[in-house]
């Protein structure tokens, strides 16, 4: 029996080792991934996200208790806001995994940025897509601040979270405005802060005047995360959203591009990295590189003698088509 | 005389409308870049990034000034955390518009995310490039948060200045460790607020344990921008680090790395767009989106077909022989 299988049957220690596949970006990636794709689905994916400061990490922590109170499993996947030179990590998750250690309902994983945020949001959504597969209920997928990495989550989240806290201060209008095209459910945590209820109304008014879908207006909760205050209604919006989704038919509209869009982003970093890779051994590439840092050629010239070059591009090609191997093979990891 | 040939005349409407054509990236973006390529690195960029309600914006607007007594002129960029969804504008730069609207030294181009935030970047870059180009001492690149924007923009900024405020709370050591990695500057504005001391000499002890290089001291300022005190001795910072990397040939160094992100950029990006164009009128390439899309086959599966279909590999490269076309010829935009 494989690592895949093995992970089907519950073993902890196998999915563990398949979501390190998936982090070092290792060769058995499309295998593993073709290999869950039909089981990807049978949880319910659950964005949260908001800036640095607003207590999203303990909401969630709250979260996870809820639901393991409801008796359903939970998969984290934590993105933490490390920096994206050193890889350095932030143990974020092995402060809170101790809360949850003893519990195999749960299963937390963070993943810190290394190389492009563009590897890590992939690797974020297969994390989730693993701890769907494996036959947890929801799949919490907790990002910060406002950026690609977040849009990204968007497409994979069923339902997304936008965290606030009031007092954020000048900035308020800016943060709101791109919140109100991502939020499913808005959150105001820290409320028992000071301006709770001047945000509070100022959201209100805003998602009032931009209703962005007929089946489902966007409700504004105040928590307290620390305090447990606020938890089992978001909990329950969260689940009302779900049912709506269902009965409008979205949740398997939105399963479909949610397919597309992997199906893309395949494409887009398959060739990104055969081209990544000759920029190291191919030599007529190399000489046209090095004629741009030269300054001897612009690089909008240099493009156009790049895709005018059949033999390159052949070469190209070439790669391409050994890049993705997938055969129904054992995954020996 | 073409627009390109008026702009380096000094001509504000030709500069305003060439930056026109990088915002709605028109086809003749390669021609106006690839034009200006002799004359981007003239001048000086300088980056300054910071969570949103650091007091960014009002830091640079004194350094607008700061600049300007100097006798010297500057360009800004600054991108907005607008929607990325709406691509609606926030505006900031028309209020900060007001203060210098009658100053011929000063241009300010303010850029909201619409589309991918790739190409907000890019737009950035070209934007940050033209103002040089046009004649600009320096041009500041204004970004906001942590995330994708602020790594590409590093890419191009000569000196990067990270902007701080105490008090933001629980996730400062994590913001800290992407700091570390990116800053030539670290200023702490807001610096009358409670726990300026406390985040200063944290910062020291973090900045002596990770000295990046040996010829250069991180410095950590202390400003409160909105009393103008502190942006003396941030210009005098910047000149100091500018006057480094030039001594230590590191400046020159950059401009050939900065080239050969830019060329990589575009082939990337060109590689993209002809993808994307094909998924809307290729019907070989919309019937593989569409077994996807029902679950018929999983997308490394149906990836691994698209990359061994010859016939569309050869459609894909007819496409992108003839997406870049730069001959010398007039911008009539």
């Amino acid at each position: 029996m494989d690592i895949v299988d093995k992970m089907f049957q519950g073993d902890r220690l196998a999915l563990a080792r398949l979501l390190s596949i998936l982090e070092n970006n290792t060769p058995e990636v499309p295998l593993v991934m073709s290999r869950i794709q039909q089981n990807q689905d049978n949880g319910y994916y659950i964005g949260f996200t908001g800036a640095p400061g607003s207590g999203k990490s303990t909401l969630v922590d709250k979260m996870i208790l809820q639901i393991r109170n409801n008796n359903l499993e939970v998969g984290v996947v934590a993105i933490d806001p490390t920096s994206p030179f050193s890889g350095g990590a932030i143990l974020g998750d092995r402060i809170r995994m101790q809360n949850h250690a003893l519990d195999p309902g749960v299963f937390i994983r963070s993943l810190a940025t290394r190389g492009s945020l563009g590897g890590l949001s992939r690797a974020a959504k297969n994390t989730a897509r693993i701890l769907n597969a494996s036959g947890k209920d929801y799949c919490i997928i907790e990002t910060v601040g406002v950026g690609q990495v977040e849009i990204d989550i968007v497409d994979t989240a069923d339902t997304t979270v936008v965290v606030l806290m009031p007092d954020t201060g000048d900035s308020i209008q800016a943060i709101k405005a791109g919140i109100m095209e991502i939020a499913d459910i808005i959150v105001v945590n820290k409320a028992d802060l000071k301006g709770t209820d001047q945000l509070i109304a100022d959201l209100m008014l805003m998602l009032h005047e931009n209703q962005r879908h007929s089946w489902w207006q966007v409700p504004v909760i105040a928590t307290q995360a620390d305090k447990n205050i606020g938890i089992k209604e978001l909990f329950e919006k969260i689940e009302e959203h779900k049912e709506v989704l269902k009965d409008t038919g979205m949740l398997v509209a939105k399963r479909k591009e949610q397919r597309v869009s992997e199906f893309m982003e395949i494409i887009e970093q398959t060739l990104l990295d055969v081209i990544l890779e000759s920029q190291k051994d191919d030599s007529e590439f190399c000489e046209i590189i090095n004629n741009v840092m030269a300054g001897l050629i612009d690089p909008y010239s240099a493009a156009k003698k790049v895709f005018g070059n059949e033999n390159l591009i052949k070469r190209w090609m070439m790669r391409l088509s050994s890049e993705i191997l997938i055969e129904r093979r054992r995954v020996d990891a």
